[in-house]
């Protein structure tokens, strides 16, 4: 362990580097039509955690490799998911107003925008990634690899299946293996290939890569267990949402499975795992440490 | 001129091909979540006219290359123009319940699976563009910079910026200039880009690229006069959808703007420089040639 190292000072850092990144590919309503980069930005700049991001920062710092040289692949996996928390809040689909305590897109700028959104930033998110030209030190076979990898975590048989199979299952009573299911798909896919992204991109070994996929297997299945123990009990004021939401539509969560405490024991037992997943990297791999503890932790 | 070339056969052709790699690429419902795949094979094959990747595919072939191997972007460029199709239907857009004579994705499978499917087409077809497996004997840096191309068409400076002027001139008196900006940028940058994409990938020298994409602009803008002149005066029974809907919807278009009669001087012009474009073509371009004619004679 590194005494010195501030987990806070870390994250508050990682995440002035990535909202300059974004500030850098989306500046301002400068661009024509300017309805749509507003849009764009509103949801951007909305207060996210970047955690996708700052696991792919991290996992290429781990490896060795610099923050700079991936920031492209870290934005795009932020974009992807911002898109999906904009079409998930749709009228269609949660019908949520209210977002991290900011209206959501469709409540500002309308349904039809609110779709455009995020259908722009999911392009443009692939935009960002294949322009070799913003990894220039990087090989065309990894940027490849990392993009392929990226659109089969957030296709079908990802994140869009994994929301399928959520709507699918509000209100039916879905066992453990179920839920595991939909959680790797809906959430699990999209963390794990953000620490798969930054390591491929800096060049890690395959032993390296496989020990950070493990990693991102554990920390995003305590993450979502965490995110569901917070529906339950977190604070709305910090939460920027009411909580409860989740058992008042029904849906099947680890604490409704397995009650609080069991869950609560879950995600300690997976942060551990997490932990040793990382045992042959040195202090570089600090920062992924203190982040698998910190979900633990969170009460935002 | 090849006097033995018949249009109407290559054509038919060239869908059962791509019919056929669709088949390959989403094979019925084996796969989970099955809803997603049915609503995608839905749109898939649905009964599009193919003109994205049949012209990816021609390209290919009028600089000498081979047609199957530029198959997977020939795909993914049809999949971005029916995810497109699929959102601008939704009730918050268009409001569309058919489109080519069938009930609309969200007719069909609701409008959350709707938008889920649109969002699934265009991941998945990032991922097919991506796979440097599908399209072994192509450089990666090619691959790379096809998908780049067909981001930058699709995004925000593309199709969804041109989709957003649309909507903001609905009902609005708009000139000449900026009718073709939002063609432009809403059809024809994607028309443009199957061209490109075919041409790159075939390993186009810059002046025969440069050609292709000369030849993309002009059948890219005769054929959306044509669909605008087809909406007001085509058979509904063989358009698939009532006529007169843009009118309806206080939609500017070329004829609204120019009159019939000059919409269509204006396409038969277009068409002309199209052929212009192919001057220093050889009989492979025979297809492209034919495809600009075609624009005319369309009654579909």
């Amino acid at each position: 362990m590194n005494p010195d190292f501030s987990l806070k000072e870390y994250l508050n850092n990682r995440k002035t580097l990535i909202d300059r990144a974004f500030d850098d590919y989306f500046p301002g309503d400068k661009d024509e039509p300017p309805e749509i980069f507003q849009a764009v930005r509103y949801s951007l700049l909305a207060g996210g955690k970047r955690i996708r991001p700052i696991l792919c920062l991290a996992a290429a710092e781990a490896v060795g490799g610099n923050v700079e040289a991936v920031m492209p692949a870290a934005c795009a996996l932020e974009m992807i998911h911002t898109y999906s928390l904009i079409h998930d809040d749709l009228p269609a689909m949660d019908n949520d107003d209210y977002r991290r305590g900011k209206p959501t897109s469709h409540k500002v700028f309308g349904e039809a925008m609110a779709i455009l959104a995020g259908d722009a930033l999911l392009t443009e998110a692939f935009r960002l990634l294949t322009d070799r030209k913003r990894m220039p030190d990087i090989p065309a076979e990894k940027i490849l690899d990392v993009s392929l990898e990226i659109a089969e975590a957030a296709g079908c048989r990802g994140m869009v299946g994994g929301q399928v199979q959520d709507i699918r299952a509000e209100g039916v009573k879905v066992d453990l293996d179920t839920l595991h299911a939909i959680h790797r798909r809906k959430t699990g896919a999209l963390l794990r290939v953000s620490l798969r992204a930054g390591a491929i991109l800096a060049g890690a070994e395959d032993v390296a890569l496989a020990d950070l996929s493990d990693y991102g297997d554990k920390i995003g299945l305590a993450f979502q267990i965490a995110d569901d123990i917070l529906n339950v009990e977190g604070d709305p004021a910090i939460l920027g949402k009411g909580t409860g939401s989740d058992a008042a539509r029904g849906k099947m969560t680890f604490p409704s499975l397995l009650g609080i405490e069991a869950s609560r024991a879950r995600a300690e037992e997976l942060v551990l795992e997490a932990h040793t997943s990382l045992a042959s990297f040195d202090n570089r791999a600090t920062p992924l440490r203190a982040i698998a503890r910190y979900i633990l932790e969170r009460r935002f």
